[in-house]
C-alpha cells in the first residue's frame, strides 16, 4: 500500500497550537510552511517508504567493528542531505534555515512514517545541532556545525551505561584533562543509536562523561564531543580510540543499528562547562523527547493508513445493510470501523499535544521577556506529556493495526507487526514513560508555584469555549463531556498538588502514569474540539468534528477512572505493594 | 529467571468458579487435582520452560516439505506423552484420565507458561480429541483415539483458506466421495498450526470442506479426518496426499509451524454428518476458545514473574525512604510497583474469568436435566468473554514487562518482548477478539430471551454479597466499587437488549467490544472479591484481598467510560465513520 503524507493534517495540528495574542511564536508565512511539509511528504513518500521493510527485514549488520546500514540506506541518506533536510532548525549561521522547531517536528513525522529506523539518525543529528548551537565554544561550533547542518557528518548521544540507565547519575566513563585543552576520554556505553554507521564518514558523539575531581551523582557529570575521526591542522585525519564493539539483536528498528560503544582513552573536548552536562544534554533530550513523541505520530499514521488500505480491501462475511452479492470488505463491518476510528482519533490526537508542546517551545525562545517564562513552563510541562502519550498510543495504535489484519497481521511479511515492534521502544527510550510520569509529577505540577498547570487547565477551559462558540450540536455534547473531563483533571491536578505539599510522595509516584494519561485526553479533547470549531462554516462536514466528537466520545470518559486512580484509588498502594510484591515503602496509607 | 509455578494461585481460581449447590460440577477430591497441578507445574517449569527462548531464536525449520521443531522439543514431546498430559481430559475408554475440563484448563496454563509455542500442540491434539469423541463414528473412534490419546499421534484444525477467515462460509476445499465410504479432499489450507512437524509419527488432521452437492455457505460444510500417514489392513501405511508447502515467518510462536497444507486427492473420512462440520469442528472451538484465553493467562503469569525478578534484581536511582546507602532496586519504585501490580492483578483477574468459563462446561456436562440449559447458556456467554478478556490482557502485561525492563525489555536476549510476541497471536486466533464479540452481543445476549446474561450478572451480584459478608474494611471499598460496576453493566446490557430488540444491528456492532471488556471487567471483579472474602478470617493478610482491591481501585473504574461507548457513545457512530473512512452504514443515527 502507498503512504500518503497527512500534509492538511499536521498543517491543522500545527494551527491549533497557536496563541499569537499571547506572545506566541513569530509567525512563519503560512504557504511557507505548506510547502516544506508537502515536499517532505513527497520525499518521505518517494525515497524513505520504500526503505522501511527491507530495513527490518534485513537490520544493520555489524562485523569487526563496522556497522553497515541497510540495502539502499546510504543512498537514501546522501539526497536527504543533499536536500537541506538535516538543516530545517539550525541556525543560519551555519548553513540552517533557522524554521521553528514545530516545522521541524512537521517533517521528523513524515521521516518517521517513511521509516523510523532511517529517520532517528538525522533526529539525532538534529537534536545534538540544538546542544551544541546553545553550548559549544565559538571554536567547537566552527569546526563541527556546518558540517553536521549539511548532513556530511552525522551526531550521537552517548549518556547510557550497563549501570545507568534511568539514573544516569551513576554513570561512570571517566575524562582526564590532556593538559592541552582536551581530555582523554575511557569507558564504555550501551545503547548508542547509530553509534557506528556507514551513512557518514564522520560521526560526533556527545558524550556524558565525569571529571576526576567530579562530585558524585548527576551534579558530577560533563559533557564532551568526541568524533570518530579527529580532523588535525591542515585537514590531516585520524582515527579516534572510540569503536563499537558490537550491536543489539532488538524488537523492532531494525534497521538502526544499538551499538555498545568503547572509549580507549579517547580524545574529546569539553561542552559547556565542567560539572554541567547534564543541563546541556538535556538543550538536545527535551527536544529529542518531543522527537519521539513525534516519531510514534510517525508509525502510528503509517499504521493506521495500512490498516485502512487492508480493510478496503480485504472482503469478509457480509456486512449489515450490505448491498448486492458476495462478501463485503471489512471496512463496512462496525467493529472494524470502531478499530479504524480509534486508530484515527490516538493519532489525531497526540499529534496535537505534540504541537502544542513544540509551540509553547517555539514561543519560549521567541516570546517578550514577560511572556518568556510562562511559555518555558508550558513546554516544560507538555514535554512528558507528549513524548509519554503519543508513544502508549503509537503503541495502541500498532497493535489495532494488526488486529485489522487479523492473521496476515500475524505474519511479518504483512508488515504491520513491523510498526508494533518498531514504535515499542519509543516508551522506553530517552527517558521511560515512568520517568516521563515522574517528571511530570515532581518537578512540572509545581512549576511557578503550580500555576502553570492550572495555566494550562484555563487555556483547554478556553479552548472548550471556542468549541461552545462554534454553536454545533454534536460539538455542544463534545465540550459537554470535554467539561466533565476538565473537572476530573483539576481534581486531581489539586490532590496531587496538595500530596506534594503534605509529602506523601509514594502517593504521587503510584498514581504519576495515570495522571500524565489523564492530562494528555483532556488536552487532547481541547485541541481536538478547537480544530473542529476552527474549521468554523465548515464545521458540519468535517473531518475535525468528526475525530473531536468520536475522541469525545470513546476516549474521553475514561478520565473517570484515571482520576479515581489518582485520586482515591491509591489508598492502600503500598500495602498492596507489600504484600503481592513482598516490597514495602515507608510511607504509611 | 526461574519460572515457579503459580500452583495454588491456580487452585484458588478452580476454586471460586465452583457452584456445587446450584449442580454444578462433580468434585473431584481437591487433593487429587493439587497433585496434578503441582506434577504438571514441576514438568512446565523443569522440561518446558528451558525450551521457551531457543524454540523463539531458531524457530521451526521448512526444507522440501519437512518441518523440524526446535532443539530439545522432540524429546520433551515424548517425555510429555509418555507422562500421559495428553490423557488428561480425554475418555477412559480411550486411555484418558476423564478429568473435568478445568483441570484440563490449569495443566495447559501451565504448559503455555513453559513455551506456549509448544504447548499449541498439544492443545490441538486434546480439542481433536474431544470432537472425535463426540461426533466420529465407533470405527474412527477405534482407529484413532487411543494413538491420539497416548501421544504417539498428533492432530490438528484446518479451517482456514486464503479467503475464508473470520468467514468460514467462503472455504473452497472439496471433499468427492470415492464410492469407498471415503471421500478424496482437494484444495488449500493456511495458517495450520503443527500441519506438520517431526513430533510424532503421524498427524490427524480434521479438516473442513465442501461436498459436490453442498449449499453454499456454512451450511454446506462437513468435517473430515485426514490421516497424514493411512494406516491399511495390518498395519500397512501409505503416504496420503496432503503436504505441508510452507511455514509463515511470524511474530512470534516461532517455535510452533504455521503451515500451509496441500491437500491433492487425499483420503478422508467424514466425521459426524454431511453439512454438518461446522457443528462438529464448533465442539472443539468453544473448547479451544477458552484454551486460548488460558494461553494467555500462562504467557501473563511468566512475563509477570519475569518482570518481578528484574525489577528486584535491577538497581536504578534511590526510592522514597529507601534505607542506607546506594540505589535501590526498582521494584522499590511506586511507578515500577504499579506497573507490575497490574500485571499481577490482570492475570489473576483473566485466570478468575477462564476458570469460571471451564467450571460451566463442566457443569453443562454433568449437572441435572433441569440445570444444564442454564450451564450450556453460561459456558456459552463465558467462551467469549473468557477468550478476548484473557488474551488482551495478556498482551497489557506482556508490554508492560518490557517496560518495567525499560531499555534492556526491547533486546531479544532479555526474553520480554518474546512474551509479547507470542501472546500477541491469542486475539487473533480461534476467532479474532472482534468476532468474540461479534458472538457475544449478537447471540450470546439473547441465550434463554436474555435471562441468561441476567442470571450471571445476579451471580456477579451474588458474589459481591459474599465479599460484603467478610464484614473487612478494605474489601466492603471493593464491594462498593463492584455496585458501581454492576450498575454499569446492568445499563448497558439493557441497552444493547434493547437495541437488537429494535434491530438497530450497526449500533450493537459498533460497542460490542466494549460491552465484552464491561462484562469481563465486572466478572472479574465479583470472582476476585469472592476469591478474597472465600479466605476468611485469612482477609486481612491475604494476598487474594490484595489482589481484589487493587482490581477494584485502579481497573474497575473503566466500566464507566465503557458503559458510555455502549450507551451513549455510538450515536454518531455511522455519521463518523463515513466522514472518517469514507465509508457508510446503512443505519440512521
Amino acid at each position: 500500500m502507498e503512504f500518503q503524507a497527512p500534509v492538511a493534517d499536521i498543517l491543522a495540528a500545527m494551527q491549533a497550537a497557536e496563541e499569537p495574542e499571547r506572545g506566541g511564536a513569530e509567525d512563519i508565512a503560512p504557504d511557507t510552511v505548506a510547502a516544506i511539509v508537502t515536499e517532505a511528504g513527497r520525499f518521505a513518500t518517494t525515497e524513505l517508504a520504500p526503505l522501511n521493510q527491507i530495513g527490518d527485514q534485513r537490520g544493520a549488520q555489524f562485523a569487526e567493528g563496522v556497522v553497515t546500514c541497510p540495502p539502499g540506506w546510504r543512498e537514501a541518506y546522501r539526497r536527504f542531505a543533499a536536500a537541506g533536510w538535516n538543516a530545517v532548525a539550525a541556525s543560519p549561521e551555519w548553513g540552517g534555515q533557522g524554521l521553528p522547531i514545530a516545522v521541524e517536528m512537521a517533517v521528523q513525522e513524515l521521516w518517521n512514517a517513511g521509516s523510523a529506523a532511517f529517520a532517528t539518525a538525522p533526529m539525532l543529528t538534529a537534536g545534538a545541532v540544538l546542544a551544541l548551537e546553545a553550548h559549544a565554544s565559538p571554536d567547537l561550533k566552527a569546526a563541527y556545525l556546518s558540517r553536521l547542518v549539511d548532513g556530511t557528518w552525522a551526531a550521537t548521544m552517548n549518556l547510557t551505561e550497563p549501570q545507568a540507565g534511568s539514573d544516569l547519575g551513576a554513570l561512570r566513563t571517566r575524562a582526564v584533562p590532556a593538559g592541552d585543552g582536551t581530555y582523554r576520554l575511557t569507558g564504555q556505553k550501551v545503547f548508542i543509536s547509530y553509534g557506528e554507521h556507514d551513512l557518514t564518514d564522520n560521526i560526533i558523539h556527545l558524550v556524558l562523561a565525569r571529571l576526576p575531581d567530579a562530585p558524585s551523582g548527576t551534579a558530577g557529570i560533563s559533557m564532551f564531543l568526541v568524533p570518530k575521526i579527529l580532523v588535525g591542522a591542515g585537514g590531516m585525519e585520524s582515527r579516534n580510540q572510540v569503536v563499537a564493539t558490537g550491536i543489539e539483536s532488538k524488537l523492532g528498528l531494525h534497521g538502526s543499528p544499538t551499538c555498545t560503544m568503547a572509549y580507549d582513552e579517547a580524545a574529546g573536548f569539553l561542552v559547556g562547562e565542567e560539572h554541567r552536562g547534564l543541563a546541556c544534554m538535556f538543550t538536545m533530550m527535551n527536544i529529542t523527547r518531543l522527537t519521539v513523541g513525534i516519531q510514534a505520530v510517525g508509525v502510528a499514521e503509517r499504521a493506521t493508513q495500512q490498516a485502512i488500505a487492508y480493510a478496503r480491501h480485504r472482503r469478509q462475511g457480509r456486512a449489515v445493510g450490505w448491498p448486492g452479492d458476495g462478501m463485503s470488505p471489512i471496512i463496512a463491518h462496525p467493529d472494524v470501523q470502531a478499530m479504524l476510528m480509534r486508530m484515527k482519533v490516538l493519532t489525531a490526537a497526540s499529534r496535537a499535544v505534540c504541537h502544542s508542546c513544540a509551540y509553547a517551545i517555539d514561543a519560549g525562545r521567541v516570546a517578550n521577556a514577560d511572556r518568556r517564562r510562562a511559555w518555558l513552563d508550558r513546554a516544560a510541562l507538555l514535554t512528558p506529556i507528549a513524548k509519554a502519550f503519543a508513544s502508549d498510543s503509537g503503541v495502541d495504535v500498532a497493535s489495532l493495526g494488526i488486529q485489522v489484519h487479523g492473521g496476515a497481521g500475524y505474519i511479518e511479511e504483512t508488515g504491520a507487526a513491523q510498526h508494533l515492534r518498531d514504535v515499542r521502544v519509543f516508551s522506553i527510550y530517552e527517558g521511560t514513560n515512568g520517568i516521563q510520569a515522574v517528571d511530570l509529577v515532581t518537578r512540572k505540577l509545581g512549576l511557578d508555584s503550580g500555576r502553570a498547570v492550572n495555566r494550562l487547565i484555563d487555556d483547554i477551559a478556553g479552548y472548550r469555549g471556542e468549541a461552545r462558540a462554534a454553536n454545533h450540536p454534536q460539538l455542544n455534547l463534545a465540550a459537554d463531556r470535554l467539561d466533565a473531563a476538565l473537572d476530573d483533571l483539576r481534581s486531581a491536578t489539586d490532590h496531587m498538588q496538595q500530596s506534594m505539599a503534605d509529602d506523601r510522595r509514594v502517593k504521587v509516584l503510584a498514581g504519576a502514569t495515570s495522571y500524565l494519561r489523564l492530562a494528555a485526553l483532556v488536552l487532547a479533547g481541547g485541541l481536538l474540539a478547537r480544530m473542529a470549531a476552527s474549521a468554523g462554516g465548515r464545521v458540519a462536514d468535517g473531518k475535525p468534528l468528526a475525530i473531536a466528537c468520536h475522541f469525545a466520545d470513546m476516549i474521553l470518559g475514561e478520565t473517570v477512572s484515571l482520576r479515581r486512580s489518582v485520586a482515591d484509588g491509591t489508598t492502600d498502594f503500598s500495602a498492596h505493594a507489600t504484600t503481592l510484591l513482598s516490597h514495602s515503602n515507608p510511607e504509611t496509607p
